[in-house]
């Protein structure tokens, strides 16, 4: 095993559509790019021929690994809950049971979000504090930074206590990773009033308001991309529907562009033009290009990527890995919650 | 008072940010494009020097109309609840009011939405078999006919059987009105699984799974634009979240490509020769040209338009009341609940 000042970074190989080819490849280019202070190895997780024939494709350099044997793989049509008990042996159990018995300091997988999400939750535990761990995710602006909205993991039935807790987590996510100081906490809702909302939203806005974090009370749909607040808090089911609704809107913008294009040879020519400019002002619509998000709320540090993660998610999620074990957020979103639990009471 | 095949139309015009004189206009050029087939008298309800004096301004020209005088106007900021004791004066309550005594066979305000909602509930009351009233809206796709989604008028605590309802209510309402054939209907959700979702959409699943509609099962966020059903059913939490994120996509564009004309002036010509096209592309994106949508489930033909509603919108409006009430959707509708209600017991 590495030296402490190295950090151990377990990662699926056989999680995501391009693996283990993607996560290689992007484990090398981290290896290359990364700042001379940083020091790190890898774990991959996985079928040991699949992933030595691809590393001998690809140029690992003086990349650190090692290789993790497993024999098992969980798909996308796995059903998350049941991999803790059928799929001991797969990549993703693997991997995050190499961070409770402190063999690796972090794990990424670009495979089943939900598989990950329920075999962290039992294996490695929740916080002190958290009632639900949660996965945030961050949506495009009209600014040039993302807005952090959670819970998007599945948490689809939430107290309000949960909310409250997405609000803490979410916060000292933001303010730690992206250096927004005292982040703005906004209640994803139907309106502006403390009056509004169904009754999860509207016992969090209580909670959410006699906390220490600065919430800005409730935003609304379209206070997302204006970026009202830097943190949006909602339940799972609407995190879950108006992320997947906002990566099908670049869909639509494509397909009303060629229903246009198709009319004449004057319209061709002109989406032809405007073509590389669409795609570069929506370029951060991409979500495949996206570095991954954060697990928060449960006792190790856990990055999950897109089915679709390319070499760059993968670099990007080793970083986010690495910066988010560094900056020790974990203890201090225990410290946070906690504290407030003092206070309330 | 008209004969009985002159529809009446009952219209707030205090209701719009540019009432009466977009009111007004709308139902001239309605007058004026119309077939005619169709017959209808206007009843402007508002403060009658002000409605007067607009129409001196305009080219009323044949248009059958009276104005019903009221002192009050309810504002986008009064209590939606409070109207039915505090503003019973008001252009919104007298309008509805008209339909309650016969005096009006539909009524259509462009005002606070939330207050036509409860003040036609209370007023009108509610369809036999139908537990909540709903509002609908049309939402854009990649196709060439728009998504009708509900709830999105603030029932935001749904229990199963409400569900249930807007599907039946959304499947009338687009047959009719799209002329759609045994219309799919969808249940908005996490995931495509029955297994998946909120206490509320897992038991609504298996009420819609039982009925008589054309239930296709859930449908995620990434399809709606994709027209995977033609109505999407939801809670009024989750549909008005949507619809305001979705309100918000245009002005993310817009400043997208503002940000980008600005950095130097290829791109400014570049946009500038683009823009009309983007405009035209996402044309049905503009909601406040919408012809209103209808509220559903209350014993009346009520017709809720965009705070900024154009004349067109207005005219579109007019069109749609005399259509739903030529159609007699509600008695379809009250057919349609009470029978599946003896299926099911």
């Amino acid at each position: 095993m590495a030296q402490k000042n190295t950090i151990r970074i377990a990662i699926d190989a056989m999680g995501g559509d391009f693996a283990p080819v993607n996560e290689i490849q992007g484990a090398i280019s981290a290896f290359n790019s990364k700042s001379s202070d940083v020091d790190f190895e890898i774990i991959f997780v996985g079928k040991e021929d699949i992933i030595n024939d691809a590393i001998a494709k690809l140029t690992p350099g003086n990349l650190k690994y090692t290789i993790f044997h497993t024999d098992d793989v969980v798909t996308m049509h796995d059903d998350p809950t049941a991999v803790i008990k059928k799929k001991k042996n797969s990549s993703l159990y693997k991997g995050i049971e190499l961070l409770t018995n402190d063999n690796a300091d972090a794990f990424l997988s670009a495979g089943n979000t939900g598989a990950v999400l329920s075999t962290a939750t039992i294996l490695l535990g929740r916080l002190k504090g958290v009632s639900r761990p949660t996965i945030g995710t961050f949506f495009p602006t009209e600014k040039n930074y993302p807005v952090f909205v959670l819970d998007v993991g599945g948490n689809v039935d939430c107290k309000p206590r949960f909310l409250y807790e997405f609000g803490v987590m979410g916060s000292i996510y933001i303010s730690n990773m992206l250096g927004i100081l005292n982040p703005k906490i906004g209640l994803l809702n139907v309106g502006e009033e403390s009056s509004k909302g169904n009754e999860a939203a509207l016992q969090a806005h209580e909670l959410l308001s006699k906390s220490d974090l600065n919430f800005i009370g409730n935003i609304e749909g379209s206070d997302i991309f204006k970026v009202k607040a830097d943190v949006a808090v909602c339940d799972g089911f609407t995190g879950n529907i108006i992320l997947k609704f906002a990566e099908s809107f670049v869909g639509l913008l494509k397909n009303r562009f060629r229903q246009f294009a198709k009319k004449n040879i004057l319209n061709k020519i002109m989406i032809a033009l405007f073509y590389p400019i669409f795609k570069k002002v929506l370029k951060d619509f991409d979500y495949q290009n996206y570095g991954g998000v954060p697990l928060l709320g449960v006792n190790g540090v856990v990055i999950i990527g897109h089915g679709k993660s390319s070499p760059l998610a993968i670099q990007n999620m080793i970083y986010k890995a690495i910066e988010q074990y560094q900056k020790d957020i974990n203890k201090k979103i225990e410290k946070a919650l906690n504290q407030n639990i003092l206070q309330q009471n």
